[in-house]
């Protein structure tokens, strides 16, 4: 009973501080992507093509996770644009306070997408608002279809999932429809978006859904 | 400090419930494997070839754990062996607590070699001792070549790396001796092998090596 009591404490702490972000990011005009995988699904592959389609129109900032190197961000870094690493250590998940540490080193004044990269798990990230808009969830065709129903929280917690690696297919004994039809079994109002960021296949419509999410964010803003 | 502190009591706390399994397991004359990997790096698939391989020589028991659904399970219990399912629920990895439950309901007197597959998490399982043998630590070709120095914690705890999926080697842009010279760099002593489930390459020698693991198990239990 005590774990718990101290787990929901944890939580709770970490939800103030994610509260806090968020009220930075609307002052910088930014649209937040907390992106989580299992390790190895493709994130930062799917950020550097993102990066690339949309860094001439759109101010994009990237913060990656890490249990421990650099090396996604040394990636991201190459295209061009502001990228802040989170070495964890032995923490499996970023956490609101990582982020917000980041934030207050930040000298930029406006933002439009933040695409944060968090730590590969596909279990613990789900736990940990760290401000953002949405949690977009990367499921790589190799993994296996059933993926969706194994880890269902993380599921729950996303809003968007991108069936990553389909160049694949021809190799493997996959079916995106199944891993469609098994994620909407949890949350059956998921964005899906099927790509390889080898050949480029739908990239194109991740990315027009993504101009939209912006706008949709910018309108909003301008209202309040 | 407080949380250290309480971290640090559940982990002894775990370590005292796996010191009564090692015991346990002891008087059963079992080999315990604790498998670890990524979600969908192979872990069923390895068991499943390896069961088939010695069911006829030593009798082998397996435990699945999963935050939901009992698909592995009945995946393994297909292949003839008795298989007990943890469900996790929202536990990202498997404790000493849930193997010992499993162990007060069992009726065999006798087990070669048990499988405990662990929840898919390339992180927590590394810090919670089940009173296994060895860790064993699966990562598949497709998950990218720096894995290994991204979860150090995961890598220092096992003692054999297992690069699964060998066959998809052909389509990707990975190098096996990059991962297992990582690896290495993390822990210079690690038992490597390369394997595919589906085309069967490398089963042998791993097959070789755990009945050597067997055989030895065996002789420090008659010498005791």
């Amino acid at each position: 009973m005590k774990k718990v009591d101290l787990q929901q404490k944890v939580v709770t702490r970490n939800d103030e501080i994610a509260a806090y972000n968020r009220k930075r990011f609307d002052k910088l005009g930014a649209y937040v992507i907390n992106m989580v995988s299992s390790p190895g699904s493709g994130k930062t592959s799917l950020i550097e093509a993102t990066v690339e389609a949309l860094k001439d129109e759109a101010k994009v900032f990237v913060i990656t996770g890490d249990l421990m190197t650099d090396n996604d961000a040394k990636r991201v870094g190459r295209h061009g644009v502001e990228v802040a690493q989170v070495t964890t250590g032995d923490a499996c998940h970023l956490d609101a306070n990582m982020i917000a540490e980041k934030l207050a080193a930040w000298k930029s004044q406006r933002c439009d997408l933040l695409f944060i990269e968090n730590v590969g798990n596909l279990v613990c990230p789900a736990s940990f608002d760290l401000g953002e808009d949405i949690k977009v969830l990367l499921i790589s065709v190799t993994e296996g279809d059933d993926k969706p129903l194994k880890y269902p929280p993380m599921v729950r917690a996303s809003s968007a999932l991108v069936i990553s690696k389909t160049d694949l297919l021809p190799y493997i004994d996959s079916n995106p429809q199944v891993i469609e039809s098994n994620a909407r079994r949890i949350r059956p109002d998921m964005e899906v978006f099927k790509v390889s960021c080898k050949t480029g296949e739908g990239i194109d419509r991740w990315i027009d859904w993504l101009r939209s999410q912006l706008e949709m964010k910018r309108q909003i803003q301008n209202k309040s």
